[in-house]
């Protein structure tokens, strides 16, 4: 399934919550995410971000597509590379 | 139709790219913005962004599904409100 995912945390989680969806998605723009995964990756990914976020102040959005196919991705103006902006 | 659109434009045009996304579609967090919209009113919407954004630099990514049906939305932590926050 293709999943869509946007964090709103607090300034000193950024960097972990990244780190945790960097190893199972694609990072896109900003505080989003995307790629293919499986239900039981998504579950464990956020298992791992449940574990860093305070849930009072932070949140996490996920979008679910089952079909890839009936998504579509239109970019306008750069792609941007997070690498080649933070690393 | 529903549509996902983030953004990842200059700290100078954020309020303006954010001010006119407002008045097609529901904000969501961050930079990012949700809804049903019509492919014409989407069509404005992008024709309004375009000229205030710096395609060399800036960033708007959308994601279209054709079936609201085929998208499913989970929110973890706190689901948040752009005026409470910012006005």
């Amino acid at each position: 399934m293709f999943v869509m995912i946007s964090y709103d945390v607090d300034v000193k989680r950024v960097a972990k919550v990244h780190k945790i969806l960097k190893k199972y998605l694609q990072w896109t723009q900003n505080s989003v995410f995307e790629g293919t995964i499986t239900e039981g990756k998504l579950k464990q990914c956020m298992g791992e971000i449940l574990g860093k976020i305070n849930p009072k102040s932070d949140s996490v959005y996920i979008y679910r597509v089952s079909n890839p196919k009936n998504i579509q991705k239109t970019v306008y103006g750069i792609e941007k590379d997070f690498e080649s902006i933070f690393l």
